[in-house]
């Protein structure tokens, strides 16, 4: 993710914009999941019609989940790498105390 | 409360409806939060453009919300009145013990 | 909903509490939204465990959800009920149109 | 990402475990959303305190998201690095068109 978040940066910069407020971050990260949960409806939903093109759809409804998710990451110097491995690892933690 | 939720089950049955899975209805409710985001970046957000027809908008968006509740609700058998009251209930009681 | 309206409205009065800004209210009821995303997954996921002690938590959660919307709805000025009607009709038109 | 997509896969496939219905792990990536939300609230909210801990917090969380996108993901067999680049593309193209 690091080369991810640094082209990111760049972009940014090199266009002289700033990330939005954390709020305002957050609330299109919100919009961006919401797609995605229409798209799950759709293809997985109720009249569970397998569309093609739909499931097509939904590698970009994820990539703008990540765009959102990265914005926010940047603009609170997060590590994404770091912080995915530590979610891994909680997970895998909480497993073994489980065994 | 009351009258809206029995209108509902009502009109569900009067056309032979069921509705969703739980899990459906979550997505469905999540979409619309996804939609009031939007709305809420649009009017309040980075650009600040108070636009009057976006401001109509969210009464649209508010109600597809309470919608998607409702359904939750009424597939329960939740009576929103009483968890109206018990949530607010709740703050008032957290509020008190505060002071 | 318009007695509840009135009844959220006069308690933040009477305790002199403002309105969050409108990405602050959103935030919490995308907080709220996500307690009952867990519960569902809780109750009917992938353990499909029937905890009668969390189907009761479930009314709370609705119940915060609204509340969280009452807010914002009464911050922008949205009569409920009529936002209600507004949704319903649209459904019921749509589906109207489908046949 | 591609390390942590087939970090994750193999994972799972060690433990025999498998992943949920996409409705189950969007669920899941609501629940996560919902969280970072309060974080989000707690530390840029109403009562702005800087809590140096829930700023730690907010890796936990933004790292609990990326895991529930890329369980999703690899479920539906998306890759994470194409999804992030086309909607990076798209943002870029879009403001290209703008000026």
């Amino acid at each position: 993710m690091k080369k991810h978040q640094e082209n990111l940066d760049k972009w940014y910069k090199d266009n002289g914009w700033e990330y939005w407020s954390p709020h305002e971050m957050l609330a299109s990260l919100v919009e961006e999941v919401g797609e995605l949960s229409r798209l799950v409806n759709h293809i997985y939903g109720p009249k569970k019609k397998k569309d093609t093109e739909a499931k097509q759809e939904m590698e970009g409804e994820i990539g703008d989940i990540l765009y959102s998710v990265m914005c926010f990451a940047n603009h609170e110097g997060i590590d994404l790498d770091k912080a995915i491995e530590r979610s891994m690892g909680k997970v895998e933690k909480r497993d073994k105390d489980r065994f």
